[in-house]
């Protein structure tokens, strides 16, 4: 246990990070079973993400709207494969009304306000937007529909944690509409790259990108693009899907369009979406048994100052203020500055709290380092500190800024580079995921068969065929039938 | 019937309102009752609200969170009169899975998976915030808490109207907790203030302020303070609300603090909203019959400029976008310029069109004004065009964006203060809102008794007491009691 009462990774990966999502101050269990709260400080990291993203976007040509919360539960249905994926753990709206029990026990659901169909909360939205797509579109001139929405989704887990998997999450779906099956696929491969560049640039995971195996498909697509990030514990987080859905939900809800040769056919779609699951991913890629460890694209504070003053040294305080003026005015208003000088709190614990809290640079001041015209400045990611001269401080601060982010995605490279094993048997596959973990580039013979047989015996499953993979002949480490290349296989939340 | 197929305002003012949303594409109908749709173009505006608020919000000092949005039944009882307020038309969750019908008739409600304790969608969250606050507040030192929420809520309304009245809609929630009632009601009139001040100088509505009659509270507050638009058939609009809570909430969820002293006091609270119902605000505010017209601040497009170009004169093209490259180059990325040459439509249909979607200024550039070296520039609030030397365009076109957003805010003013009227009888109080609407300011004996009455049999009700209310001696027009101050009555939305 670490000096902020956390358990360290090496005891309980899995209770570390409970722990430290919850000590950060970044979210909290709410009094409604797996729904979180997501408290101030999570909330600042989750706005900036959401503000990079969608920034990203709309530069993409994508516009923003809003599409209803409920959707009739025979909507659901419309789509084979959906409502075998989606139809089942969902919150259910059967009532309209609440009245005063007239036994006087309090309020009670009011019996006569029962909807004649039941409302589910949308666990994702193709459903409802594509009952609304097919009257917006007559023609291939209504055509390409770029739309996402920013939402809250509801899915009725029977385990939670906070971020990785809860009831009600947050995220982002984007639904696209297209005339050709290209250019449905373009849209699909663009968003997948603009999420991977996402990840590994700002939040710093150097994700692996892929198709997934039909078996692991989103429950109504013709192919699932997918980023698979790699966590501390060697194990695998999805971090975002991308998935062209042919003409299934056009198909469902009957959304045909004339062509410009003059005929009728079904539109093309996309569905894309990345949630809140890339807060834990945030959280388990970079922290330590210390705290937080956040990019500073992210992070909601980049530097914070903690003046080192006791009673003795109090006079020199207005010209300590006068330096940190300095200092936050040359590095301007991009760089998120705070001057943590409350006199109710030692530095000590200031520096402890700031640590725990993630920010990326401390800077601390102090009589005899003012007396020789240095600053102390410390990193988070590598927990080094130097003294730097006053007048080289803005410089130095920016620079590092820069560096720690850069060096955030090359440990998280390097980390998923030395955990990740080749393996030609299926003995070596078990005795690699249960020594080293990580990701494993395995032979697999394309049969869904095989697949579960894997993760029945060994709980890998397929991440993702990899994106340019190479061509290979070799034999599946399961069933020793011919294959043509590795597939990546892990462990994954 | 405008040539845009839009009933007039004067044919059917409600109608009218129906029709613009749909056709300008800024709301429609979902396929569940009472749920809207929010398009792009109606989300863009929405986007622009809540970015400059969300600004206002922080520069105030609060800061962004999440809670949860289903909240269990019995806390909705917690509070005495928030029970009678919102625990009614909620939308209740009861069962938490689906399944196949086993008799093959598609998907059924799962009756093994019910709640123990049913959930109801939030129309509010005082109470589920109010549950979380009293964990994370022991003692001052844990105060203030001043945190908001940009969220969706649901209410059941019977009859809903696109932004101004929907089952679901989206919103934003200020929940603040502090020491001193003071300090309580000082936060919720500085919100009144910014609420009032967004809404005259970004939405051009120029709103009275005041505190609500009892009967007009909030479920659950000491006092609400509101903010009244007057729309153009004379009806009033509350635009938005803060609310003094007093320590209700605090008691209710046992919410207690050890104070300064040493002691141990109930919290005491305020909350705020708006919602997109400032949508219709806009719309009913400052539209006509031709479509909507638009405040720059809040419009997504603040130009559009239209080639007048034929087969004749395409040869002079290359021309005109050098000109308009220019222009928008000159505009700067503030302005947000649109260059429409799409050539598939009539420059008269674009005219149309932008006219339609109340963008504020349109410049139109033909062979003939070039070589007259001039733009048409055309204004949509006030329909009027000048032709404007090229050279000085930029400088015109920055002017015009900022008269036409203060000649809307005068507009509204103007027509407020026209149809506002001192009545002293009953009679004259009758015969007023008959025929000419709007705001009346009349003598109340301050009763409910006399308030319940006069919306019998009028449908006026006290919009508020309006802020700053000059004291005058006089006798109820109602009662013919005595009374200290003039209230203001009108038929509301």
């Amino acid at each position: 246990m670490s000096n902020k009462g956390i358990t360290s990774r090496s005891e309980d990966y899995s209770k570390w990070y409970n722990e430290l999502v919850i000590k950060a101050g970044l979210a909290e269990h709410s009094a409604v079973r797996g729904c979180m709260v997501i408290k101030p400080y999570g909330f600042a990291i989750w706005e900036n993400m959401k503000s990079v993203l969608d920034a990203k976007f709309k530069e993409t040509g994508h516009v923003n709207a809003a599409f209803p919360l409920l959707i009739p539960k025979s909507f659901l249905s419309k789509e084979a494969a959906h409502v075998d994926g989606f139809a089942k753990e969902c919150a259910v709206v059967t009532h309209y009304r609440l009245k005063n029990d007239p036994d006087g026990n309090g309020i009670i659901v009011d019996p006569d306000a029962k909807l004649e169909e039941e409302l589910i909360i949308r666990p994702t939205s193709e459903t409802i937007i594509w009952n609304t797509y097919k009257d917006w579109i007559q023609s291939y001139r209504d055509l390409p529909i770029l739309i996402n929405q920013w939402a809250n989704v509801v899915r009725w887990e029977m385990r939670t944690r906070l971020f990785l998997r809860t009831a009600e999450f947050f995220w982002q779906e984007g639904h696209t509409a297209h005339e050709t099956k290209d250019e449905a696929i373009v849209e699909t491969k663009m968003i997948l790259k603009l999420y991977a560049d996402f990840m590994r640039n700002y939040i710093g995971v150097d994700v692996v990108t892929g198709v997934k195996s039909e078996s692991e498909r989103f429950a109504g697509a013709e192919d699932t693009y997918t980023t698979e990030g790699m966590m501390q514990d060697g194990k695998a987080l999805q971090m975002g899907t991308s998935h062209f859905l042919g003409q299934n939900f056009a198909k469902a809800f009957d959304c045909k369009f004339q062509t410009r040769e003059g005929g009728l056919e079904l539109v093309w779609a996309t569905s894309w979406g990345v949630s809140t699951r890339m807060m834990g991913a945030l959280v388990m890629a970079h922290s330590d048994d210390e705290g937080l460890v956040l990019p500073p694209k992210l992070a909601p504070i980049h530097v914070v100052c903690v003046p080192i003053v006791n009673k003795k040294s109090m006079d020199r305080k207005p010209e300590m203020d006068a330096i940190v003026e300095k200092l936050k005015e040359g590095l301007g208003a991009d760089v998120k500055f705070k001057y943590d000088d409350d006199d109710q709190k030692r530095p000590g614990f200031k520096f402890a709290e700031y640590e725990l809290k993630g920010v990326p640079i401390r800077v601390a001041i102090g009589p005899r380092d003012m007396d020789k015209g240095v600053l102390e400045i410390a990193r988070r990611d590598e927990k080094t500190k130097e003294l730097i001269p006053i007048d080289d401080a803005v410089e130095y601060i920016q620079k590092l800024l820069v560096e720690i982010q850069d060096n955030l995605l090359q440990r998280s490279r390097n980390y998923r580079l030395e955990h990740t094993t080749n393996v030609d048997t299926f003995d070596e596959f078990k005795k690699v995921l249960e020594e080293k973990g990580g990701f494993i580039y395995a032979h697999w013979d394309g049969t869904e068969e095989t697949e579960d047989k894997i993760k029945e015996l060994t709980k890998a499953t397929i991440r993702c065929i990899p994106t340019d993979n190479p061509l290979e002949e070799g034999v599946c480490v399961y069933s020793g039938n011919p294959s043509t290349q590795r597939v990546l296989f892990a462990k994954a939340y």
